[in-house]
């Protein structure tokens, strides 16, 4: 910390915007990143982001944009310059019905957005495990996926517009709910998804949807994966939208869960779909109608919830997959997707190309088959803690050659970061990096907003 | 035309690829424009469109890609230089149903997608008046919209993957159904609503539906346009995603469209609303459900349709008012967006102003309130054809202030093209303008890609 640059800002903002720095926001979620800003900043409005930022501009100061601090990537780690939380930042600004839309301050944590909608008698879908503590801000500049973007989409198709503060503190401003809206070359896209590295996002304007008033939830135990992606177009082409959530577990990861969570294994199967669908308008007949759709097309090794205490079993048994899988030690994580027929090729022929290379490798494989987004994570038993990155590289380049013959992404929700930027020119051809390149450089002449982050080195 | 540089095109393309310049190519949509290039190319493969490119990048010849034509806004018209119609690029490259994905070459008209996905048993949603001849290449250039944005979303929303050759002639392909990806600023979003100033589509993959099964469909008589956006916030809260159609009509709109396709009009009011549901699955009782929803609510001076004839009436007042207003003479029409809550104090406020200005002036109004979108066609009784033209910039000026005093679009899903480009500094701020002229700069030095549209003249 640097008490001179602190005195600096604390000169123009109010005294409690400029704060300690608590390890909380200096601390990556996985332990693993340690900050070391010049000053921490929590700006409570627009106007004093604005004036942090032309500041910072005129004198090229860095500047790194925190939300909650969940991120799994290292894109939130500010090296000196001017840690920007965001969390104060955090009013409703209007609830729209007409338009069904909502739009908030950037800082409002995710739950928080949910509620509100809620209140309105109206669905802010998006879902993710971090939601207690990620903000939306942070949301919409990783793209966040999460549990039913096979229904809903990623952030990106929830956000109608944006408020951003560039980082000369110029303010560009969005908001209108506008369904329909073609002016030129579509600016919102390329901050959604830019991991602070554009600007600093202010506030959003989010759709919303009607709230599920029925709910039918299955589990299917199958032979292979190639039969669950036959099962998901089926349903797909029948049910369609009432699809929410189409969750696969392999039989390792079922057992490890089943043991941790003390439920016993719904079905016997080296494979496990849990399917769930939802509709908008009371239908007491759904789950009937689907046991008798999968009755007649011959997934007959499967179990319908009975119960609402049936349901949560279920879903317990998916959630605690993360949990129970820590007894196996710290884990390598693969936030990968594939297309969803590629899912089978990739599973059938990575593991063994790891096992070759490490012979005592564990790989707990399950993941969002509906939208064909893998948690591929991988065990080396012997190596404690964070010793486990020394291999981080070598497993990453298995894992990551084969997601690319697969015609799949290195990078499907957490982002890039620091840990995959060097992936960049393996996915991108040379004229979208440059294209990246000028597109930051017009907006960031002096390479001050999260300097370091996302864009591979030069 | 130029018989000197056809002959230089003709040296490296198949013979076929270089062909005359007819009527049909050079006329645009309105009859407003008409182009005059040098030489006209229709190449049958991605390949030719690389050495065209890579030929003119080299010798800075303009370029004007051109789909089916039906553009109303004057972008397709190339002034010089080559006009490059994709209508050979036709080819379908894959359906995909685990990814309930279809890839198809840019020049294939959006009937015949349509068509390939119903033949796989699914949907491609998006529908408009033109879907017989516009290509999906100029769909997805200006982000069209159409019938059902309200449920599928406009293009932009339909699009998970392009394939795009850059003015330098390079390739730049990601036409993998991913479902969760970011890795690096969204570059696709750029393409989508360029107009063809920053490349030519050669392909897309497109998300895939399912079909509805069910149908339900209303009109309902309503006193104003308030009363219809709380029908329509009911109607969101209550049905979600089945309530596919929207409509708003004009007494006066009704009028017309009745007398013009002698049928009686449905109810007696001000406004209307022709609402529709759909569901993907066999559900007959939703007319039932529908009709009961509205009497509950008090909307009862309303009809149900009973049959397939009397939905197809229906359909046909609203559709045929584009026909029966040509009665009223040439019109000037305006493609534009409010958010919903704000569309009745548009149309409350901008009649009388138009008044004021244009006493004799007529206004046709209907169109998507479901999505915000109005078609707003002014009349002047005495001005004929195409003189009426004279008058337009009075005329948009009094209704694009009107509508950006109502947080509104001056370009709902027409685009910009020649015709409103001088408008893009009203409703993007100097710096997104410098950043859509990096963009261009970065991807086309020689402005050799459409020039003369969507950008403002500097
Ligand atoms: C238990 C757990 C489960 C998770 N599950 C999922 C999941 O299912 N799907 C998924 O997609 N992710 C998941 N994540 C990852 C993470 O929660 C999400 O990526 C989340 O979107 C990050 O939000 P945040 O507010 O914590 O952002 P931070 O971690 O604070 O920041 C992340 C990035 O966003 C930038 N940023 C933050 N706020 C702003 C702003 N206002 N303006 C500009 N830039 C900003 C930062 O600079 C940084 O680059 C999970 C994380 C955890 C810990
Ligand atoms: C009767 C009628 C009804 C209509 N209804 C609607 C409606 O409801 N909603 C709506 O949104 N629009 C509507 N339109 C407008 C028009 O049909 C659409 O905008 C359509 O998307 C244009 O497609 P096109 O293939 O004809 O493109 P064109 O007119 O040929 O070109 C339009 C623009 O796209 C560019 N372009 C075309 N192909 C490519 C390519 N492969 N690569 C790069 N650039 C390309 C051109 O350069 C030009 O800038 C309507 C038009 C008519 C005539």
């Amino acid at each position: 910390m640097n008490a001179d640059l602190s005195a600096q800002f604390a000169a123009f903002l109010d005294n409690d915007e400029v704060v300690a720095a608590t390890p909380d926001l200096l601390i990556d979620q996985r332990r693993r990143f340690t900050a070391a800003p010049d000053v921490v900043l929590k700006p409570k409005t627009v106007d004093s982001v604005q004036r942090i930022m032309r500041y910072c501009f005129e004198r090229k100061i860095s500047v790194t944009p925190q939300g909650g601090n969940t991120g799994l990537c290292g894109a939130a780690v500010a090296q000196g310059g001017v840690l920007l939380n965001l969390s104060r930042l955090n009013r409703l600004r209007e609830i729209n019905l007409a338009d069904n839309s909502i739009t908030v301050e950037a800082g409002m944590v995710l739950q928080q957005v949910q509620e509100e909608a809620a209140k309105a008698g109206r669905l802010f879908p998006l879902s993710l495990a971090s939601e207690g503590s990620c903000q939306i801000g942070g949301n919409i500049a990783c793209n966040a996926g999460g549990l039913n973007v096979l229904r809903y989409g990623t952030t990106r198709d929830l956000v109608l517009g944006l408020e951003v503060v560039l980082p000369d503190g110029e303010l560009v401003s969005h908001l209108q709910p506008l369904h329909k809206n073609t002016t030129g070359y579509d600016v919102r896209h390329l901050f959604i998804g830019s991991e602070g590295t554009l600007g600093v996002i202010t506030a959003a304007t989010l759709k919303l949807f009607a709230q599920p008033k029925s709910t039918a939830t299955a589990w299917v135990g199958l032979p292979d994966i190639d039969s669950a992606v036959g099962l998901l177009s089926l349903v797909q082409g029948h049910f369609a939208e009432r699809l929410e959530s189409f969750e696969l577990v392999s039989r390792f990861a079922l057992e490890l869960s089943a043991g941790y969570s003390s439920l016993p294994k719904p079905v016997d199967a080296e494979w496990h779909i849990l399917m769930e669908l939802t509709d908008s308008l009371p239908n007491d007949s759904l789950p009937d109608y689907l046991a008798e759709f999968l009755y007649q097309h011959g997934f007959e090794n499967s179990v319908l919830a009975q119960s609402e205490q049936e349901r949560r079993d279920l879903w317990q048994l998916r959630e605690n997959i993360s949990a129970s899988q820590r007894s196996l030690g710290t884990s390598i994580k693969h936030d990968i997707a594939v297309p969803i027929a590629e899912v089978a090729g990739f599973v059938r022929e990575c593991e063994p190309a790891l096992q070759a290379a490490f012979p005592e490798i564990r790989v707990v494989c399950f993941g969002h088959l509906g939208d064909g987004s893998l948690h591929y994570n991988t065990f080396l038993p012997d190596v404690m803690s964070n010793e486990v990155y020394e291999y981080e590289d070598r497993i990453n380049t298995i894992v990551y050659e084969h997601i690319l013959s697969h015609k799949g992404t290195i990078a499907a929700e957490h982002g890039i970061g620091t840990i995959k930027k060097h992936w960049i020119p393996r996915v991108r051809t040379a004229a979208e990096i440059a294209l990246m390149r000028a597109v930051k450089a017009q907006l960031d002449p002096h390479n001050i907003m999260n300097p370091g982050k996302l864009l591979p080195d030069a």
